[in-house]
């Protein structure tokens, strides 16, 4: 039984968004434990003394986040000191982690910077690549309770290399698990399911769906004794859900559709050019999200008016006029246009009514035509997304990444 | 005292992130009010039940958001229920609002949905004018409850349409409280502070800072007996922190840099193109986020590569050559090369080293070149921004957004 206890009043206050219960609790359950409650407080001694005396009644693990800054209104290290009867005392792993802190960073720390380590006297210390703050575990009522920085990137490492690796220690179960997370892309749930109900899965092994939108994890969690016949069970249940939905997963693991397209363009040498109408450059910009996107991304075009898509494309005016700028022809003539201008292997456009004005009855809000062209010719797919302005966009990007995934795969 | 209370396994689970709690935190926070504790269980009777019953014990108002859908796995009712020691009763004024809904959506609903209006006994309701779910209110140890849906745009709607003005009722308080704030760009928090030092402010108006990277929201909080009067308060405070202030202040209220550069354009009838390189469609991609831009926003080039600077905005080689591609010279041309293209009224151009890599002595990562073109010239700036690739992406953008917006208060 685990519980998640967030710390700080810009939480309280509402002026930031907690994320770390979210994060943590993803990773314990990816690794075969529930989290049963997430309670958040601000930085105020009695509140915090209270709901860790509470928890540690009802919980064997308690993660805790945030409060183990330098200033005086982090006072974490204290209130779990005062919870568990302890004092604080001056920690010399502590003060050693951050004079090394100090000296891989070649900066003179502040005197203010002491306090952090300032520790519950009996509690020992959690390491922090990172930053200066310490992470450190107290036990109250046979319970283990773990204190990590709020920082979210300093907690998630901390989280990782000793206290996930402590918790599944801890528990009694020798059982070990994995978790294999696969993106689809193009298919509903409901279809996904119909696809799978095929596979054959030993009965360690389940699968689950989760929505993440325009996209949907499809997770198998194992269970077994003995790491490495997980790990190949793990392989061929995976290989057997792949077989069956085919190009529909994107990828595994951590990477998203961003990533696996700029991989195939590195993979592939191909390059690329983009003209976006109703996206407004939001593909280039995610295409450019990746570091070294130049080697492969030669130009992009944003042709929000019609004079920009003669100008910019070449689109002659009499197409416009007779097939609109939301038409098959338009956008054939866009991703044409683009790739002939960047001298690209590949052109790819999109042309649509994103909303919420401009729609009618034939082309209704949500219609979108994507185009990609090669030296062999011009593809057109019409589709017919659903949602408010931003659904649309992200969906119609995601959309145009995924053909040109499709295309590179044939390469 | 206000607590709020999460439900949901796909919160526990971490599946999503609970952004309801911080939104009523806020909320709360700017009405007068301070919540001191967030909570989060599962679709957990047994947890549901025992985390009314605390709450109940320290908290007078408890805010319950999620598990009121139609499906089974939606038990907020019943659990709400059971630790108030009532029944579940088919409640008449939930079913009315169910029939209506369908009507409104000229729609039939499910039978499942007739779960929705299965409610505590005793409870009021709290209407809800967007979806299927009503809200309701039950007293539990002196403490009143409020639920209300997980989904969040129905959920504010809501609360603030019945549940806030309720609980300012119900406060002894006959005091009420305004919030004012405005969104600060180009200083840095300890340079607002400085230059507000002056600022006369009565004694029932508080100021507060409060980062919301890249901008700095200021926000005055005040406090009186009579609304009108404390209106009046406010305004003319307002202005003074304006006046300190300038042009650092981009905007006030719920609108931000996006929204408001938007309307520069529709009030002026100024015309846009853009020219991005390090940013790689964001800023055209901002620029269309907002519905109507095709009215001010000819076109934008996102040129990548060198050839395309070249073929897209005309930029001779040599310059290219000579200077380099971030540059003050190529960030002009840049700037005045789509200008042209466009035929708009104003051409703006970025072009900059995001990094990871491509830094030098002389350039280092963060190397932003920033340019504006119109009939009467251009002007070029040279910024150095700090942080990783998407916190410099993210910047450029805003900086550039704020660059326009300054210009357009000059026409």
């Amino acid at each position: 039984m685990i519980a998640i206890l967030s710390i700080g009043d810009e939480l309280i206050l509402g002026e930031i968004v907690d994320t770390n219960s979210a994060t943590l609790s993803a990773l314990l359950y990816d690794n075969g434990m529930m989290v049963k409650e997430h309670a958040t407080v601000g930085d105020d001694e009695t509140a915090i003394i209270e709901a860790l005396k509470r928890l540690s009644k009802d919980y064997k693990t308690i993660v805790v986040t945030g409060g183990l800054g330098p200033t005086t209104d982090d006072i974490t290290a204290e209130a779990a000191a005062k919870a568990a009867g302890q004092n604080v005392a001056l920690n010399e792993e502590a003060l050693k982690h951050l004079d090394d802190y100090a000296k891989r960073a070649q900066r003179i720390l502040h005197p203010i910077n002491r306090r952090q380590a300032m520790l519950p006297e009996k509690a020992g210390i959690i390491p922090n690549p990172q930053g200066t703050a310490c992470g450190f575990i107290v036990t109250l009522n046979g319970s283990s309770m773990f204190f990590l920085p709020g920082v979210p990137s300093e907690m998630l490492k901390m989280f990782k290399a000793t206290v996930l690796p402590y918790i599944m220690k801890q528990r009694q179960e020798t059982d070990i698990y994995q978790t294999v997370t696969m993106t689809t892309f193009g298919a509903p749930e409901s279809e996904l399911g119909a696809m799978l109900q095929q596979v054959i899965l030993p009965e360690n092994i389940t699968l689950a769906y989760c929505v993440n939108f325009p996209s949907i994890f499809v997770k198998l969690r194992g269970k077994g004794a003995d790491p490495n016949i997980l790990s190949s069970e793990m392989e061929k249940a995976t290989q057997n859900v792949k077989d069956i939905l085919g190009e529909l997963v994107v990828t595994e693991g951590d990477s998203t559709i961003d990533t696996i397209v700029a991989e195939l363009f590195r993979k592939t040498g191909a390059t690329l050019a983009l003209a976006e109408s109703c996206t407004g450059g939001l593909i280039s910009k995610r295409i450019t999200d990746i570091p070294g996107s130049s080697e492969y991304f030669l130009q992009g075009a944003v042709t929000y008016s019609n004079g920009s898509k003669e100008r910019l494309l070449g689109i002659p005016g009499h197409i416009l006029e007779s097939y609109g700028a939301v038409s098959h022809e338009t956008a054939e003539k866009m991703a044409i246009g683009i790739r002939e201008s960047a001298g690209s292997d590949i052109g790819v456009s999109v042309t649509g009514i994103a909303g919420p004005d401009g729609g009618a009855e034939e082309k209704p809000v949500g219609t979108v035509f994507i185009a990609l062209a090669d030296k062999k010719g011009c593809t057109v797919e019409r589709c017919k997304f659903r949602g408010n302005r931003d659904a649309i966009r992200n969906m119609t990007s995601y959309k145009a990444l995924d053909i040109i995934r499709r295309h590179l795969l044939s390469y």
